[in-house]
């Protein structure tokens, strides 16, 4: 939903954010993800974000396959439900949680994720698929993928 | 740098979008952190961005210790460098690349990160501290954490 502005730029990463980078975008998401919200009115009011940028934000949502427009049976309302691209955005959610959590939270996290099995921390974390080691930032590389070579023969 | 919009939202993802939820944050940071860029006109170039926008984010950058400005010895140019603070964003853009791999790279990843040491693929993960299970959406549960009751106390 940023339009074409991030559009020569031949990144997974500004590609999602061409969807999901706007203002509010993943603060809806957010809120379908982990409050289990699917209701325009319950969004408008958590969010406290005026009707006609959330229903842009909704709308652009369904277009891109994020969400899917639902009519439950014997309800006046639509529910806007989270499709499986759209829950696949968790990992983006954590990730910024955890940064906020870490450096914006001096007297420690508001939310903390858990998991449900044992009730432990969470730690979201990068993990080599060869060696099984995990990697920090330093231990990052970059390689040109098969999507680089295509879009620009 | 979106100003106070979010702050009602006791949220450690909502204060992270404070800081790099701008359009752009998140790209000229990528930019830094994976291609080394630390000049204004190598960040201007590559990612044909208006110089008052770049400049906006990167003085915002620099106010919220994401990044800091260095006069290099010898140059006549200032160099912006990512503090810890912005370097631990790696985690966020790599979580915005790989799910733009899986839902928007028809031609496979433009980008692969790699481990070094081995060069085997990356995977990033969500790890129970506890039973050192993989956790998956449907895995995770929320707790209010220290952060929100002393906000609201």
């Amino acid at each position: 939903m940023l339009g074409n502005r991030y559009d020569n730029q031949t990144c997974s990463a500004a590609r999602a954010l061409e969807l999901v980078g706007e203002r509010w975008s993943l603060l809806i998401i957010r809120d379908a993800l982990f409050a289990k919200v699917t209701r325009f009115g319950d969004f408008a009011r958590r969010l406290g974000l005026a009707k006609n940028i959330l229903a842009d934000r909704l709308t652009g949502f369904v277009e891109n396959g994020i969400m899917e427009r639902v009519s439950t049976d014997g309800s006046a309302y639509e529910e806007y439900q989270l499709t499986e691209k759209g829950k696949d955005l968790a990992p983006v959610i954590i990730a910024l949680t955890h940064w906020g959590d870490r450096w914006l939270a001096p007297n420690g996290p508001p939310i903390i994720y858990r998991h449900g099995n044992c009730g432990g921390d969470i730690e979201q974390q990068l993990l080599c698929q060869e060696c099984d080691g995990v990697v920090d930032n330093e231990g990052l590389c970059i390689e040109i993928g098969p999507g680089m070579h295509k879009e620009h023969s």
